[in-house]
């Protein structure tokens, strides 16, 4: 009996392309973020108070990715952030090629972070390199604390976790201490932020974390 | 604000390569069929019996999808089917050009009918065609009757529903009517079929189903 391995071909063709945008955008400059969560975890309302305490500091674009609503993008802008929408039309994931096609549209020169709002799903857009230089898994606290333990994957491919919605902890069974114990079984390097885009708690610990990466943007791309 | 509508290049890219896939097989005089489900549902059991019964009379191959195992290629094996083990390594879903690189590994004049076992998934399998000439989707009774309204567009694409697992309707609030209605309103020429792979009842009326569309397949592919 026969075994193929499909993945090789389709994972390093999307690789190769991951490497070419991420040498793009290092040439233009550009620190791009890959943002992903499962649907409802508050991608859009941490991104969304995120732009806000940026402005005027950073210059930052979004580029929303949702199978086919427009809603976010409108939001992301008038929260004050360069942003398109891209509709992915039933894909359940970004890939680096999809990606490169909404570069195209951005004002790289006019840009210091762009921020891609994955779609909303744990599994799949983990197994693609979008071409981002940093990966960030948003984890909302009524998720609950075993989701790096069922999905760990996403877990393994980010470089900071950031704990959302922690306003409803008293409501929610949600054990940090398991959930970091988790999270570092699957990434012994993940650094875990806690925030609430509602209540903004957390977030001075989170901007700095993204400026200094800002700051320090040329060691990262060499 | 830009909306960007990266589907019709990937869709159409898959589109073109799924109509080649099926003229070759048409060439060969070989009927693809594509199963799809949620993991669970028993697909390789109704696969595996479905081989069972066309032994003698249909020469049947199956190419088995997951995401790296290789258990269920073997089952087919014995039970009487050529069959293939393809390894998708991570991706959730199978399409043309991963079918077109399966169907190099089958004897296709040997064949009368393929079934690609695709990934247990039902989201990402239903937007991408494979190739087949047919599809189906197996839902299985313990799912609930309310699949079709929660996942419409697995529906939507398939010529046939096989309801699995009927020797455990005793013990589900499975309510066979609703489940027929919310099936039609998503797709009103979806045939659906009760079976149940453990017990083989529904069977007779499931294989002649199939032979009855492998004996007129001429007029399928015209």
């Amino acid at each position: 009996m026969k075994i193929i391995e499909l993945k090789q071909d389709i994972f390093k063709e999307n690789e190769v392309t991951a490497d070419i945008v991420r040498s793009e955008l290092a040439a233009e400059d550009v620190l791009m973020i890959n943002v992903m969560s499962s649907p409802g975890s508050g991608k859009t309302s941490v991104l969304k108070r995120t732009v806000e305490e940026l402005k005027g500091r950073v210059r930052a674009g979004v580029m929303e990715c949702d199978i086919d609503a427009s809603v976010d993008a409108e939001t992301m802008q008038k929260a004050g952030a360069y942003s398109i929408q891209l509709h992915t039309g039933g894909m359940c994931h970004m890939d680096a090629a999809m990606t490169k096609q909404g570069l195209l549209e951005m004002p790289l020169k006019d840009l210091d972070v762009i921020f891609i709002e994955n779609v909303g799903n744990l599994v799949c857009p983990a197994e693609f390199d979008t071409g981002a230089h940093i990966s960030i898994t948003i984890l909302s606290v009524p998720e609950g604390d075993d989701k790096p333990a069922k999905y760990p994957l996403m877990y393994q491919v980010c470089d900071l976790v950031l704990v959302n919605k922690t306003d409803t902890e008293a409501v929610f069974d949600f054990d940090r201490n398991k959930m970091e114990e988790r999270v570092h079984r699957c990434n012994p390097k993940a650094q875990i932020i806690y925030i609430s885009a509602k209540t903004g708690d957390g977030f001075e610990q989170w901007i700095s974390w993204l400026t200094d990466r800002l700051e320090r943007r040329g060691q990262i791309w060499q």
